[in-house]
């Protein structure tokens, strides 16, 4: 079975597609959709078209139609507005949903790599079309903040889903469907075989979202599934089912519409009270478990679920080792805004500061002592948060009550140990929403002794800036974390190019990834669609490189026909 | 680092690897080595200078220059005299070989993928060079007849190993090392980023081979791995340490020559009485492991190598799906050397034929009753068995005693449950060694419900003609057989396209290659390397496709370097 408006749509995207494997092999910058929310992009109204449709969602039930429904759940409560959404959505019977997926994945696998590419984009521009709408709901279940999640859970995160699809691509490309085999057998002379080889999925998917990037790791876990011919079901979190639920109802339609089975695209939500995530993971229709979520469940997955093709993206116990500064402003402000943003709450915010005793040389000869480096940094986090509107802009809000206690937490047992609070956590009064669950960052000073303190990651926006010995110590130190405890982004402030060097392969040793000497003119933990690769696989944050070919081709597998041609049809 | 020497060698190799390149894209026939030991296509004295460096290894010591030598052990038998070889091997201290091989792998991380693949083609033409020697090893471990011993464990197994070494150039290849990005970051302008893409090898790999065929499995794993960066520690088979030993000195002879750490390739044999297997698998610095060999083994690998990346080749319960002959001489002259073919001990070797009840048409208006085929197959056998030379040819030598006993329990159980012996075993006597262990096909009778008694995998020369109720009832029989308890090679006879068509796609379900009405012009169970994929990964028999992008792309991981480039540079 090949689909006409199948290949309509890959006619419509093929553009699309040949420019995302340029970029994917140059790693250079594109992306095929507007990142900005800035109402110059777009045509007028339609911000506000996105919030009405938002709004218009909540306080009552959203209406999925998907198979095996047997009641409703549903209890998000936004970190803007202390309140319910009031939204409830179906409550899955497993075994209707499987089966559904199954039935679903048998027409799917005639679709060329062609056809499932032209869908998948229509996919993906159909949930840019409801940008805005996704924003507003990310933001009352993440806590991001408006920017971030019109850009980042939006653009830059269906940037990583087109980038997953392309890989998928090249991997299925890569499988020719027929071929002509000639060879000489002795007496026999030449015998000739034709060879067709069909791709098949290996099964259902299982993708289970995290609650401050809803679709972020979605994404790309959905197109690489259904690029390689696997159903998916999405298991969202209990507070973040909102933007994957209007994610699905979108890619159900658009499936419908180009006549496709909706069931290739299902979600499974729940409720704390009352956890389907292990039934799904242990359900024997389920052959692929894509997974974004706390290290402790990560490694749950890794050792019951080892049926399944696992594909894992956990925690990062993130690591800066200052050992000088080149452009002590550059590096000051990047990181306060890498601590602000988001209020820490993403896979790759620093968390570890590790400075020499002895303090850092600057670029013009200048130098900090450890603790004016921490003073510098503390005074920029302060005034980056003073004014409640950058606040707002720059940390959102705080996704779980759990990251305000361990603010807590942290300031006790800091104290307790004999370290120091160089800047307090307070709640900033955020402009627009007076009951927006709101923290700073928490700044306090350690010792390089106390790892008990500051060796995992703590969920929370907590800066520790740690007294190395000196800056061997300090490398080795973060290293060491990476490795043992998993890092996705790992920072380093140097002028020394053999030490940045030193630094490089100690970090390969560590199998975490290094981004060098990073300024404010960016954030400095963005990752990037097509140019970066996400978790190495090397150390405890996972497998999830989003994307390369280790995590698509793993994803189908080649059934194989051959048969002899006749000695005259071969000449 | 990068090494003149082995720059050297990709220069030597490097229309090797394009050709390579082409024959795993088009999948046409292509090998770069000498697949048949006539003496026309080889240097005066060359095959019987091969047989004497085999006799000059015999009764002493196997010297290893290697790390960790604690004693010496190895006790193999030939099949063909039931005597003892008289060679002995290091025992090893595991610690000691892993942290040689780890030693390794730091130097050869630096090697670019062409230096890799300079070497890896310079070890597998010095493989080529000792074929003739390597042919008189095989078989007097696996049990190979000569020709089989030469080019099915020579050539055509070092073409699956190129074949391995191609799919990981072109993974390795897709990671560029360099690449400049440049994005727009609102009033910051233009950032630009210098980023650096370091590949990682996951780390030592442990190569498990099997009794038959030494070294088929084991060049694909050695290649696949050295090209991603992973030293390799191969554990042969108790009986069949001579093929790997030779290898492995081989290779790391070239390794040391090339300026290379020797230790990327090691050995840890062992015997039955004290297995070292488990000991190898279960080491802390053991990421990867290729597995060939029986399905309980395998499965214990599937469930306690979880932390580790695991490829594996098991048992293939193959079925053949008999609806009508296009070719009836074809069909049964085919069939009768598969299963003679090295006496059934290949992994694609059929075992069980469905044929309907009410027999078989054939292409000319004739017609099979169901006895009518069997007593057709039966005769076929028996007149390729006849003639010792022949046999001796063709059956070669019975590895295992255990498969002679099998051989008795099949006979004892079928006519327990009153099946029918259509064509009994027996030893024929081998012309040149009159102590061989030999046995021709057990050729026996029995219904569809009978299934215990063919069910699974048995690993001797044994034919079950299984009595289908109709040609439907056969394919889904013969498929779910496949689905359930693993097949390699399937086989399909029919002169009707609709129903081909059909066992196809019941074939794809079951997630089994179908190779339909492969006559006896060439070996039907032949597996050609660069053009049929092995195992699909989609039953039990497996997952080592040897080769495509999964069973590489995994192997190696990606650290990432960035680092902005200043605004003035980056004009």
């Amino acid at each position: 079975m090949t689909s006409a408006p199948a290949q309509a749509l890959y006619e419509r995207h093929k553009d699309h597609l040949a420019a995302g494997l340029e970029a994917c092999a140059t790693r250079a910058y594109w992306s095929p959709f507007v990142e900005s929310p800035s109402g110059k992009l777009h045509a007028p109204g339609r911000p506000e078209e996105g919030k009405a449709r938002f709004e218009a969602l909540l306080g009552k039930p959203f209406e999925l139609d998907q198979p095996g429904e047997t009641g409703r759940v549903g209890h998000e409560v936004s970190p803007y507005t202390g309140q319910p959404l009031g939204v409830d959505y179906p409550h899955v019977d497993p075994d209707a949903l499987f089966s559904a997926a199954r039935k679903a994945m048998q027409g799917w696998q005639g679709l060329t790599p062609e056809e499932r590419a032209g869908i998948c984009f229509e996919l993906a521009f159909a949930m840019e079309e409801q940008a805005f709408a996704n924003a507003h709901a990310t933001m009352h279940t993440a806590g991001q903040a408006y920017l971030m999640a019109f850009s980042g859970s939006g653009a830059n995160a269906l940037d990583r889903g087109i980038e997953a699809l392309v890989y998928a691509y090249k991997a299925l490309d890569d499988v020719v469907p027929h071929a002509t085999w000639r060879k000489s057998f002795g007496r026999s002379g030449i015998v000739t075989l034709d060879k067709a080889y069909r791709i098949r999925g290996r099964g259902v998917a299982v993708v289970v979202c995290c609650a401050t990037f809803p679709l972020w790791n979605a994404y790309p876990a959905i197109f690489a599934n259904l690029m390689t011919g696997n159903p998916v079901i999405l298991k969202p979190h209990p507070n973040g089912i909102l933007p994957v639920a209007m994610a699905v109802r979108r890619m159900r339609e658009v499936l419908a519409e180009t006549g496709l089975d909706p069931n290739m695209v299902t979600m499974a939500a729940d409720e704390r009270e009352d956890p389907i995530t292990i039934t799904l993971l242990e359900h024997p229709d389920c052959a692929i478990v894509d997974y974004t979520g706390s290290q402790r469940f990560g490694l749950w997955i890794e050792q019951n679920c080892r049926d399944r093709l696992v594909y894992t993206e956990t925690a990062g116990c993130n690591g800066v080792v200052v050992e000088s500064l080149p452009d002590p402003d550059g590096a000051i402000g990047g990181l306060a805004n890498g601590f602000c943003g988001f209020s820490s709450q993403m896979c790759t915010s620093p968390q570890n500061v590790h400075i020499p005793a002895d303090g850092v040389a600057l670029a013009d000869g200048g130098h900090w002592s450890f603790e004016a480096f921490g003073r510098k940094l503390a005074e920029t986090i302060a005034a980056r948060t003073e004014d409640p509107k950058r606040a707002a802009g720059l940390c959102g809000a705080v996704q779980a009550h759990r990251s305000l206690e361990l603010i807590e937490e942290v300031r006790e047992r800091v104290i307790e140990a004999g370290g120091r609070v160089v800047l307090d956590s307070r709640p900033y009064d955020h402009p627009d929403f007076p009951d927006a669950q709101t923290a700073t960052p928490l700044v306090v000073e350690v010792d390089a002794g106390q790892e008990a303190l500051f060796g995992e990651e703590i969920f929370a926006p907590v800066c520790f800036l740690i007294r190395e010995p000196d800056r061997d110590a300090a490398l080795d130190h973060a290293a060491r974390i990476a490795r043992e405890h998993g890092a996705i982004s790992s920072y380093l402030y140097s002028a020394d190019r053999d030490y940045i060097e030193r630094a490089q392969d100690v970090f390969t040793d560590a199998g975490a990834s290094l981004w060098i000497n990073m300024d404010q003119r960016m954030p400095i933990n963005f990752a990037a669609a097509y140019s970066d690769y996400h978790v190495t696989g090397l150390n405890p944050a996972g497998n999830a490189c989003l994307a390369d070919l280790a995590f698509v081709a793993q994803r189908f597998r080649i059934v194989q026909f051959r048969e002899p041609v006749p000695a005259e049809a071969a000449e």
